[in-house]
Order: structure tokens, then sequence, then C-alpha cells
């Protein structure tokens, strides 16, 4: 059957995926996979040729923003083609184009999620996930912008927390670590003035998320930027106003001080 | 060796789990799971038992409130003990208290993720995941709260897009429609007169996300309130302002009006 499966990855690993996305894989007469719109950091394709039993055939930005996925659509219109995706596959938006141009061909287009870095990160730190405002990414200082700035500012005024995705090019093996990431939010309060980030601002450092051994951190960000997070993927967690239960959680896995008792709303 | 693994089910049926999962559970000493925060329309307890090759005890909703899991931390602290949950294992925030306690009695805690029904329902909408604010649940009418209409319209006032799950009682089969969760709506809207939900707002009604037939359907709300989404769980997505390759993918993927291509900015 000629069909385009978008088929998530999930975290971390060949082992991430779910055994129906696998089974999936194994019944197509094409594979392809891209690796570069976030990073699984202990996958090994050759591992995963042998569990799925496909060639696996990789697919660069260029590849997907200059030719248009070209050979991915030939590919599903004349067989069963699964396209590889880290993650859930339409998290990051850049694919959602490509399955719109399958449909406007008439290929039939189907999804088999994967777990999603964002609920990992949520998931991990036991704050609740109905309180996340605006989910926001913290910029390379080439690239810097003030939204970050005031996504937290504008999630804090109604209580909410905020995850913040730091960014990353996978090609280059470049990560924004968690300390980069405050202090460039620390410049933009040094001109705003708003009291958004302090030195007494709480936040949580999560490295790893969806890998073997995260490391989560929560602390008040004069003293979390001394921390050693170990390994990227990096994330941050600005939390808004904090339930006695969520304070707890922070205290059990993200090693928060005592003082984090008197936080509570 | 005694640990409490958390491991997220997925979606929909027994194929949802990551084959790290279904690894993990085939070498715990006890098997534990819940199916009461959220349903798997498809997951037949037998087929999985057969799959992971353990007896699986199921939890209720009362053991784990009454007796706090007492049965599952005295498992873990005597071998390696499997707690499988829908979806993403804390995405509900019932299970954080679970893992707090284990670790308050020296019970070592890891997480297997899965993939979750909220970013699953984003992916299927290919709107765009960093243009959502606060989600919301739509609650059944003796429940009734003004909440919903509320996060929806300070998410609008953002620009932002509002995931509504719809509220369900598992136990005893029953499902708030989405025609129902708008009517709910409109019924605040005729208090408050805020413009929020008129006949000419636009949504999305999603029915069976993660399932292998999902049910799409944007349209302004005149129109939605008399469509067919057939079988349950469902969801809504109230969107703030649109770009227009957001649109795109309404017209593709959920039968949106060509009305819509007014609406980008």
């Amino acid at each position: 059957m000629n069909e385009l499966v978008f088929i998530g990855l999930g975290l971390n690993d060949e082992k991430g995926i779910t055994v129906k996305g696998l089974e999936e894989t194994k019944t197509a007469n094409s594979v392809f996979m891209e690796n570069y719109t976030s990073r699984m950091p202990d996958f090994n394709l050759q591992q995963f040729e042998l569990i799925c039993g496909k060639k696996v055939q990789l697919v660069t930005r260029h590849m997907l923003e200059n030719e248009n996925g070209t050979r991915i659509l030939q590919a599903a219109k004349v067989g069963k083609t699964v396209f590889l995706v880290p993650g859930d596959p339409f998290i990051a938006t850049t694919h959602v184009t490509l399955r719109i141009d399958a449909e406007k061909q008439g290929i039939k287009t189907r999804i088999i999620h994967g777990s999603s870095i964002m609920s990992a990160i949520i998931s991990l730190s036991g704050l609740h996930n109905y309180k996340f405002g605006k989910t926001v990414t913290v910029p390379f200082p080439e690239n810097f912008s003030e939204t970050p700035y005031n996504v937290i500012d504008q999630n804090k005024k109604n209580g909410l927390h905020t995850l913040c995705l730091l960014d990353l090019k996978t090609e280059e093996n470049l990560y924004l670590s968690i300390n980069q990431a405050i202090m460039s939010l620390q410049e933009i309060e040094q001109k705003k003035k708003n009291n958004v980030i302090t030195p007494d601002t709480v936040a949580v450092g999560i490295a790893r998320a969806g890998s073997y051994n995260p490391t989560l951190k929560a602390d008040f960000i004069k003293y979390l930027t001394d921390f050693d997070f170990g390994e990227p993927p990096f994330s941050l967690i600005f939390p808004g106003d904090l339930h006695f239960m969520e304070i707890d959680a922070l205290l059990a896995f993200a090693g928060a001080p005592a003082e984090f008792r008197r936080l509570a709303r």
C-alpha cells in the first residue's frame, strides 16, 4: 500500500519507539529518518537497523528544506514509506509542510505518536501539567531575543510555569547551557527591570530528560548557575505559583533546598 | 533489585508502550497497572499479558487513594516493581504522591516515558506547539465551572491556542461530548458577554487521538455542533491567532472550510 507513515522515535535511544511504531517500520518498503530537529543522545543507527531489519536512509535538513522532501514523497507514491522523527513527529513544526504536500499529492498519511521531550520534562519535574503556560525556546546569544523573558513574565503574572527549551545545533553538537540561558535572561532583566529574573528567582534545570540518567536541580538561580548538570541536552522551568504538592515533588525529585517550603501559595 | 519503575503505556492499545518499557516490564518481579486516569480504547489486558509474559495486577482508584499504594510500595521493597500508567506516567498528577512516598521510604524510582494524549492532539492538529497557552479540562455539567471559559479568553487575548480536554469517567464509561462542551461554554458566554464563544468562533474537535482512526474537524462552532465525531474520547482546541501555515494544516488534516483562509494573521 502506498502511504506515508510518520513515526515518533520517542526519547534517547533506539528503544524509545513504541511497539506499534517498530512493527510498522518492519513492514515498510522504504524507511527514512531525520536526526536534526532534536538529539537522541544514545541512539545507535546500526543497532536500530538490526532491530527493525531495514536499511534506514538519513534525511538532512538540506534535503527536506531545499528538495521539499521529494525523495520521500516519491517513495510514498509507490509503496509503504516510513518517516522516523525524534520525539513526537509534529511537535517540531518543520514536518507539517511535508505532510500537507503529501496529502495534496493524494498520498495517504498516518501518525504513530512517540514520547515527546515536552511531556517528559513536565513529568520528571512533578509540577502540575495544567499549570504550564506558553512554552518558549531560549536562543543562542547571536540570535538574541527578548521573547523568552516576556513569556516568563506574562506566564508568572498568570501564576503559570514556563518551560524553556534551550537552543541546540545538533549538526555542530552545540548546546546552550543552563548557565548561559540564565545569564542571557539576566541581561534582559538589567535593561527592563521588571523583577522577573532576580538572584532569588526559582528555577528548575533539567539535563538529559528521557535518558537513563536525567539530572534535575531546583534552586534559586544565584545557586543554580554553579551547579554541574553534566552532558546536554538542557532545559529550564521557571515556576509560577507553586502548590505545596509541587514543592514536595521538587524537594523529593529535584534536590530543592528546604527554604522552598516557604514558597507555597 | 528493589525499585519502582513508572512506565507509560502510551496511547490506545497494548502496543502503545515503548520497546524499552516492554523490556523493563518483562524483567519485573511484580507488575501493577491503573486504567482509570484515562482511557485506552483498544487496550486488551489478556493480549498485553501475553506480550509481556507477566500477570498484571489492576489497581483501582480506591486502592491508590485509600490505601496510599501500600501494596505497590511493599512489592517495590522486595523486588523490581513496574507500575504501568496510560499515556505518560505523570501527566496526570495523581501518581506524583506515590512517587514521593516511595522516595521517602528509600525506594529508588525511575520513569520510562510514554506518548501523551496532549502532544498527540497538538501533533494531529498541525497547529504550532509553542503557540498553546494553558491547558484546561471542561467538566461535566454537574461540576460546572467558569474556568474553561476564562482560560480560553485569557489565551486568546495573548494570541494563544487553548487545548481543552473533555471530562470523562472511565469507570462509568461516561464522556463529555464536543457538543455538550460547546453548549456549556456558550452558557457562560450568555452570562459574561465577552465575545469569546460566538457562533462564528473557530474550534477544532478531535475524537480518538492516538487511535488508528482519529477524527478531526475544524469549523465555526455553529456548524461544529452538528458534526458526528463517532466514538470517544473527545477533545477541543480553541485557536488563538492562526498563522497561514496552521490554516493550511487545518484545511489539509481537519476538513476546515475554505473561509478559514481569511483568518490568517
